[in-house]
């Protein structure tokens, strides 16, 4: 099983429902992009200092259905709309998670 | 479902063989720490550029169980013998998944 994980960290002035609007989106996203498979994020609860405030845990059958995911125009739309020029950090990872 | 998700960017001077090793002393605490219920981990795929370099994802059946497994001795004793001192960026988030 492949995975794709990402953590963001948000610019200063994005507020709660910017965040809530970013998880709905991508919500939205597992009902458009049949290659989705499993794919649960949300934001940091606050327990431990120095995290990063959201994270999205994304599992795929195959890297191809991966990058069908990643290159989607549905996603792509997600990251200009609610993402891009909102973060101060982001931080990934691709993994074979067995 | 409780998880908890921390990546990190190994130093230049750590090599495979602790890459791999650092696995095995994961892999582990799985059979010492109940607690801990799924848990994957791996090196990053090199699939993208900027990327960070490991990744963990372990899931608990509830904050409780998460801080059993964070102060658990040996999840300590991994942290101290194999990424402490090893790394140059470490990100995480605790995020309720559903």
């Amino acid at each position: 099983m492949f995975r794709h994980v990402v953590m963001f960290k948000w610019n200063d002035d994005v507020d709660p429902a910017h965040v809530e609007a970013t998880g709905a989106a991508l919500d939205a996203l597992v009902a458009t992009i049949p290659e989705v498979g499993d794919y649960r994020h949300g934001p940091d609860l606050g327990l431990s200092d120095g995290n990063f405030d959201y994270v999205i845990v994304g599992e795929y059958a195959s890297t191809d259905d991966y990058v069908t995911y990643r290159d989607h125009p549905d996603h792509q739309q997600v990251i200009a709309d609610y993402i891009k020029g909102r973060v101060s950090a982001r931080s990934a990872v691709q993994y074979d998670a067995g």
